[in-house]
């Protein structure tokens, strides 16, 4: 686990690199092959080569804690180059692995729901580096930056034109007519690992999922609302703004499976 | 000079940063009051306490060698924080800086001009970032590794809705009816300090400026185009794809002037 990186990194300089938060349980990463996927999708995007599987497997776990539930994060960088946007000629990747305590939550957040607002900072629409998990959040770090209140768990992000997208650390799925929705990520957004896991156990359950735009005011008469990620789960939504919501029972249904690790 | 920072901090997580690049001529930084307006600024955008900027003066120039030209470049980041997109209650930022040698490009760049091509790549509406120099540059990373001919010398870049905003690493100018024109900066791009000069300086002469937006069509009919910033100074365009281009005599004058440092 590196403790600095040098001040020459592309990934400091431009945010030229992916990065990766994973559920370590007992020593291992459950959710693994999705996260490479994505890790993989991110470095052919942006122009790096990708790294050697059975290496980087060893290196994340190397000196994972066999016991307990942990975080570990891996940043993904094009590694050192010179003063200037072009990358070197060949491209040597820089893998930061860190360890992070489980964080612990109200438990009502689970059970109960949680609080939400919109976010006024808008997310550019901008398909070239929609879905991947890459480094430049300067989005996400202003939207989070709008609200101090600990009583608000999350705020909801929109595109410049207006639909909603999805939190500031987590994906948003809505339920209408008994179907399960989530925001089109094709033109801005993290395609989340937990939001992926859901959609496959959903349809392995044959529930019917949809994934379309969302405007805002559709939440209003939405049955129900959740946000989630691979280290929060599921939390279902029973504020947003100045509405209350419902938390119908096909959320509780996914909420148990998301919890018993299911799904 | 630092040489490398702690694995935490956020301008690597995250971008959370701003930069700038400056020219070092015999141990003083000639532009310095620009380019402190823009961090400044770029600081209260993204949320960053200003720097002191008395002790911000002196750490750019301690190590700074009294002779010569070189590019110094400081990297103002958020500093050290926990995972997660919210920014420590208080934030101490980091400053790093870096020396460089002056680039030499060929003579003949700034005399007979260079070659332009049109980047696939686009440039998101942003308004939340325009102007400022953040941290987060994959877009000019990724339009930078579109072309790998040496003959070309710079990319230009259009918006999503197709304007041309700036060039990769430099601004734009272009030379229609005696008047000196470069794009509307105000939904992407980067306040270039060398745009600002030239623009201040064509004001002091009497020149006609303005700002606006630039469909790529017009550059077929405009009497000159240029790139500028504040290492390569100013670059005629002689070829933009397989258009060729004149250098009208006010572009002459203009980059005598830059050549000279009168703006």
């Amino acid at each position: 686990m590196q403790k600095t990186i040098p001040a020459t990194d592309r990934g400091l300089a431009y945010g030229h690199g992916v990065f990766e938060t994973m559920e370590l349980r007992a020593g291992h990463l459950p959710h693994w092959p999705r996260h490479w996927q994505r890790l993989v999708e991110g470095c052919r995007r942006l122009g790096l080569p990708a790294p050697d599987r059975d290496r980087l497997e060893t290196a994340l776990l190397t000196d994972a804690p066999a016991l307990g539930r942990h975080v570990l994060k891996l940043v993904l960088t094009a590694g050192d180059g010179g003063r200037g946007y072009r990358a070197p000629s060949k491209i040597t990747p820089r893998w930061i692995v860190s360890l992070h305590p489980w964080p612990t939550y109200p438990a009502t957040y689970a059970e109960q729901g949680v609080a939400l607002r919109h976010c006024r900072t808008r997310l550019p629409i901008d398909s070239a580096l929609a879905g991947i998990k890459h480094l430049n959040r300067l989005h996400q770090v202003l939207a989070r930056a709008e609200w101090d209140d600990e009583a608000i768990a999350e705020g909801l992000l929109s595109d410049t034109d207006g639909w909603v997208v999805e939190g500031t650390m987590s994906n948003v799925f809505w339920i209408e007519g008994d179907t399960l929705r989530t925001p089109d990520l094709s033109r801005c957004g993290v395609a989340g690992i937990m939001r992926a896991r859901i959609l496959d156990w959903a349809a392995a359950q044959g529930i019917v999922t949809r994934i379309e735009v969302l405007a805002p005011a559709r939440l209003q008469s939405a049955e129900g609302l959740f946000v989630c990620n691979s280290v929060i789960g599921l939390w279902p939504v029973r504020r947003l703004e100045n509405h209350d919501m419902q938390i119908p029972s096909l959320m509780r249904e996914l909420s148990q499976a998301v919890q018993e690790g299911a799904c």
